[in-house]
């Protein structure tokens, strides 16, 4: 009478922390045609008959030995590289699927992006430093120097699912948007971005840049540097090519070549500390050559609490946390869904690994 | 030999401050054609003589005599409406075209909205104070309360050029927008906006929301307040008919109807403070009814230092200041260039003032 109902998924996810209720009940709800087990993997390892159990394996690190794998059909990190894992044996020497977390960065580190610039563009400290002391202060002079986005351009150093969603919402606010990548994207298809995109979000097709440049050379770098930015973004990754690649010269080309009568260019980096010359940067901001910075990554990290840098003038740190928050781990776990739904009709995976590629 | 040139306007600006040194070098390269005479009417009256050599006068208050007009073809106002001036000679008895600064607030107050926004999802307060503390703090528990603002719904109460800004940007960032008007909008070209739009912002066709109601009812009202917003935007003009139109009563319904497990609704204030019930908005927040608010505008102004407002948790106030900044005055200027181009061309001008209307 009717086909049999499709065997169970058991669904494992094991994080080395508490997970959130809400994030918990959050999961069990969209996943409600499996079992679900949540296992904190911080307290102990994870026992070999819960992996042995499960059909799908949800997981930053804590992956089973091969003995423990075969009911498995499918493991999805919660990272967005696999770069921690590429010796381990089970994603050497099987052949079950991983899926990452690539693409879900985007909002949170384009937010961050946002909310400082305008910190700095709106005076925010000023204002809230007013708040806990209970002023209602409209000093004039002090307003005059807020500014808005709008007509401004900022330069996308790595145009990728992240840079994709600061052009979306630079876009909106009245900026135009010039990409750079390592490799020419002459073609549309070629500005194409075929990672997991966030609902509503992201640049999918590449329409937004008013202009596309590329290289790994000086020279590109120059070139794109001279372009008369406002804002310059680096959101390239670490490499050697990438090392130190920002430093004075570079600072000089940028703000020379802005035209803005009214400020010097501002840079934001979500990358990593060691693609910026860090001395040269403090050495720009003291001078003027640049109007600001904001910095979700230092070098070193953390940063030593008697580092200048802390106290450079209009320069805003965080601790390396654009990307963390409540969305993460229901983003995440969204790619999963999707890829469950996928599975079922026979199609191929989102952000499937490709096993003996790079990272 | 050829045609006379035409004769040169002379641009009167006088304005009750000294205009910043960039902004003058600014105008004067942007009416280079022109003879420009910036004057402090703070200083002392603006002479007779100045005013009948102008042919043109911007200004925000300081309007001649009707017998020192004769020469002026245009006043160009820096504010966005005219009431100060309804009463005034020139203004009731001439026919010298006055043009507004409507439209030019809805960049940097949709920036000041957006800025509280992330300010308080991704708790900047915590990240402002420990980087003057000098510390590194990777708190995990904390950075799970960030939050992102896709797939949020935001309710613009009072859609006009400010709240079609916050449109777009919203939109961009992922969310979806609700639009409330006092009138109905039924038809495409109704939904259109026709002052002047600050290029490259708004939503001049209307074309961003994906919900549309309107009413002066609090039967509308309240059918606004339950389509499950994450953000009420309170942007409409303070009338007897809106004067603490928003109290417990829709405090709970906008809290009721919102299903996001993670969080109670944000209302942000960009209105007037007797909008809102505030006595009811500080209990909504301290009994997390809602989840937090960002005022730039009180009940009264200035906020007295000893009132409760300023301490409420989640609660963010600036001292009525989202529209003011550099880029306020070059706007307007834009404005007055846009228009002499007009003139030139015989078109009529942009954002004139209708002499018998109600402002």
């Amino acid at each position: 009478m009717g086909e049999a109902p499709p065997p169970q998924e058991h669904v494992l996810i094991a994080i080395r922390q508490d997970m959130p209720k809400p994030v918990e009940l959050w999961v069990r709800g969209k996943f409600a045609d499996a079992e679900v087990t949540v296992y904190n993997a911080a307290k102990s390892k994870v026992p070999s008959e819960l992996f042995r159990r499960a059909t799908i394996l949800v997981t930053f690190i804590d992956v089973p030995e091969i003995e423990d794998s075969h009911n498995l059909k499918l493991i999805h990190t919660l990272s967005a590289g696999l770069d921690h894992l590429v010796n381990n044996p089970v994603l050497k020497e099987t052949e079950i699927p991983f899926t990452t977390s690539s693409g879900i960065h985007g909002p949170p580190i384009s937010e961050w992006v946002i909310l400082n610039w305008l910190v700095a563009a709106r005076n925010y400290a000023v204002i809230h430093e007013a708040q806990k002391a209970h002023k209602w202060e409209r000093d004039f002079p002090w307003m005059q120097k807020n500014s808005d986005q709008v007509g401004k351009k900022v330069g996308i150093f790595g145009y990728g699912s992240i840079g994709r969603q600061i052009a979306r919402v630079s876009q909106a606010m009245g900026m135009t948007v010039h990409a750079y990548t390592a490799s020419p994207r002459p073609t549309p298809e070629s500005r194409h971005d075929d990672t997991y995109i966030v609902p509503g979000t992201g640049d999918p097709e590449g329409l937004i840049p008013v202009s596309w440049h590329h290289g790994t050379d000086k020279e590109s770098v120059h070139e794109f540097l001279s372009l008369g930015l406002d804002h310059l973004v680096v959101s390239v990754p670490l490499t050697p090519a990438t090392t130190h690649l920002l430093g004075a010269e570079e600072f000089a080309i940028l703000s020379k070549n802005n035209k803005n009568p009214f400020q010097r260019p501002y840079v934001t980096n979500i990358s990593r500390g060691k693609v910026l010359n860090q001395d040269a940067l403090i050495e720009a901001l003291n001078s003027g050559v640049l109007s600001g910075a904001a910095l979700d990554v230092t070098d070193p990290e953390p940063l030593p609490s008697d580092h200048p840098l802390w106290d450079v003038p209009n320069v805003q740190i965080s601790p390396h946390i654009s990307g963390a928050g409540k969305d993460y781990l229901p983003r995440s776990f969204d790619i999963l869904h999707v890829n469950l739904g996928r599975i079922k009709k026979g199609l191929p995976l989102l952000n499937a690994y490709k096993r003996g590629t790079a990272y």
